[in-house]
């Protein structure tokens, strides 16, 4: 698997984007849009023979006349033109490709079989490798790389998303732009003709400005790479694994991608405990651990303290922890005694800490404050807010926020509910002190870190 | 069970405030705040010896010299004050007061044990029914009231919510709140040491405004009263529970309250299935149940079709339906040669109906009516959107509220990310139609329709 053609792809210094276009709607327009708007250095080279330069920027007519041979192509232009490209584009001695189209299944004009087949041929007679077709594209903030036609941009950040999925992708771009989540490498492999996940599984393993890998899959036909990619990967940071396509009628419904696919689900799970990755089954734990892994500091064991300003929610907490084989940190007395001015009338002097409803803002800092002094007790710090009318999120928020700041260890955050609590949640993004919106998530993200831990 | 008493808490003509004030701030201030703002017609009576009106309301000071004998009193002073209080209520004749402070595990100053024991006494002198103490209150919408010390209202709906915890009251108000959903009772147990959630279970059951009940519980004391209760309500519409507590660590936080609770986790589990309820297990889910309650048209069968500009999320829904249990409709060749025109380039003919990552609206509003149209073969429609730059969320989102608009039969909707489709989730909420954040919570409202269904 010659790594170095990846790095065209994921760290080019100049990338053609052929079928280039002006007209705004087009593909070839949303791709220059992308490409120019996202800060990158190295040139971008329209090739269009319809037009002398694209959103300001001097095009060519075809790849023969660029005037330098270009580390990627984007490939904006329909499917029967793609077999072409690809050859033209491998004469010249550009090593990577993102074909952008869909309906490479249909059969090749020159009787060669499909399209996907014949570029499949003319990419491998010049050692081009391809992402796609039906890719979104690549985004690399760190350099500025939007090479992808996606409806918003990926701000930097250490996780690297994966996915086949074009509408998931966008999907997940989409809530991450709300969160202020930034990701060091964004992929959508389409329909993965070429580069696979175990390709890319590989790169970014090793890859020091990536600190965790999410996977969204839905089949996979390389399985011995993917393993074996997989493995070393989990050895160097956490991989989470979303995995659609566990019964045979969702099979049948991807069948038109034409990909062809090992094993039946069980298998898929084997493999993935086997190579040490993280599965999750449901599509807001997929965001948890986004959110956990893009923020969350690093977790040295595995005893939780829980503060909450009701008792239903640290019950709710507290259900997750055990149920999940995680612990509660048990409080000494000395901690207990310091926390019991700011603790609700009642309290039980044992871990969750159960503050009034209308707790003050400095109850939450001393609270916090006093759980992260107990380094011998406690690991992390988890806290649960409710609105109430005669409090403030805000002021709470700032006041968690503050404790937080320094602590060397994990603190949570859960602001409950929606209306009146969306600033809360933008100051602890901008804070960096992961927040979930429910405690069943922030549940679902601590039990995440104490696996990661243990793998 | 005297319900005619409960009646006097859900649908008084006449409310006091006892320790109603005008100092911002306080709980006195917050109640009369709320119930003044509600709409409710009747007379709301302040009772305070300190101030001669409050919030433009003439005060009383004392509940002797009221001018007539409130049907509820909202009781807002601190916990040694309330047994006298109870006392005084029930000798006028008032028989229903909601008690909103915490504290009350405390000795009485007179040697009757508790505070809580004291009360319990005093009322049960009178025939006078307590709702706490500890609790947040409760909202009648329908008839204006608010008799609660709660931040934000409830709008009018069709869905009953009784919790324990205040904190998990006011969260699922705040959720409610941005997503325009309406509530026929919003109520707050708190400690229950007199009103449980079988009384109210009771009283919902029978109640025509009531469409669905929802129970968030921590514990409960009186068994045999809530299993006949949720039976008889079971019977005549949904009832589905939350329940905290599910570990013995959960019950030692909560331990405070002083409540006695019956049985393990599993006692309960036995319990609610017996009494035809449905558990959620997830806090989101919870959600998600309020939502389809809400808005959803009745299910007549178990088959789904499904749409999405995307295989990821079809897929995710197939493998979600599949294995919890209900179906995916099977299209005839006439309905799926309708769709071809619309449908993505490639599609199998099979449901999911999967369209282009860019389709135009025509082809949603096409695809949605189409699948309607096939009355003998699809039971409810599901459509997902994935955000992509060539498309248009809103746009979308118009033309499947329009396709959807007549239909008799349920449509579900999930616009995914966030930050492209916050205009689109309201235009659904606007128009009634149930829309879930994810792939994977709009299954779990599939299969909450389809065991409604069957119970």
């Amino acid at each position: 698997m010659p790594i170095r053609h990846l790095k065209n792809l994921f760290d080019p210094h100049s990338v053609a984007v052929v079928g280039a276009s002006p007209r705004e709607g087009t593909l070839g327009a949303l791709v220059m849009h992308n490409l120019l708007g996202g800060g990158f250095e190295g040139p971008i080279l329209p090739v269009t023979p319809r037009h002398e330069s694209v959103a300001g920027v001097l095009s060519y007519p075809d790849i023969d006349s660029l005037p330098l041979t270009p580390d990627l192509a984007l490939v904006c232009t329909p499917a029967p033109t793609i077999p072409a490209i690809i050859r033209d584009l491998g004469n010249r001695g550009t090593r990577a490709a993102i074909v952008l189209a869909n309906g490479l299944h249909k059969p090749d004009g020159d009787g060669r079989g499909t399209l996907r087949d014949a570029m499949l041929t003319e990419a491998g007679a010049n050692g081009l490798r391809v992402l796609g077709p039906h890719s979104l594209g690549v985004m690399v903030p760190r350099i500025g790389l939007n090479a992808s036609g996606a409806h918003v941009s990926a701000a930097p950040g250490g996780v690297a998303f994966v996915s086949q999925s074009a509408a998931i992708s966008s999907s997940v771009l989409d809530w991450a732009k709300t969160r202020g989540i930034g990701f060091s490498h964004f992929i959508a492999l389409g329909d993965a003709a070429d580069i696979g996940f175990g390709d890319v599984l590989d790169y970014l393993g090793s890859d020091p400005h990536t600190r965790a890998v999410l996977l969204f899959i839905e089949g996979i036909d390389q399985r011995r790479t993917f393993m074996s990619a997989g493995r070393g990967a989990s050895r160097n940071k956490p991989v989470i694994v979303f995995k659609a396509g566990r019964v045979p009628e969702s099979l049948r419904a991807a069948g038109f991608h034409g990909r062809p696919m090992w094993g039946a689900d069980d298998v898929y799970g084997a493999a993935f405990r086997r190579a040490g990755m993280l599965r999750v089954f449901r599509f807001a734990e997929l965001f948890a651990a986004v959110e956990t892994l893009s923020r969350a500091k690093p977790l040295r064991g595995d005893r939780l303290a829980v503060v909450a300003n009701g008792i239903g929610a640290a019950m709710m907490v507290t259900d997750g922890i055990v149920l999940g084989g995680a612990r509660l940190a048990e409080i000494g007395a000395d901690t207990a005694a310091s926390l019991e001015g700011s603790a609700a009338d009642g309290w039980t002097r044992t871990n969750p800490v159960i503050l009034a409803p209308d707790a003050p803002a400095a109850a939450y800092a001393d609270t916090v404050k006093a759980l992260l002094a107990a380094k011998d007790a406690v690991d992390a710090v988890m806290v649960l807010y409710a609105p109430t009318a005669l409090s403030s999120p805000d002021d709470s928020a700032r006041a968690v926020i503050e404790a937080a700041h320094k602590a060397r260890r994990p603190v949570m955050t859960c602001w409950m509910g929606d209306h009146a609590v969306g600033p809360a949640r933008r100051a602890f993004a901008e804070a960096d002190i992961p927040t979930y919106d429910t405690p069943t998530l922030a549940v679902d993200a601590f039990l995440h870190m104490v696996r990661f831990r243990h793998n």
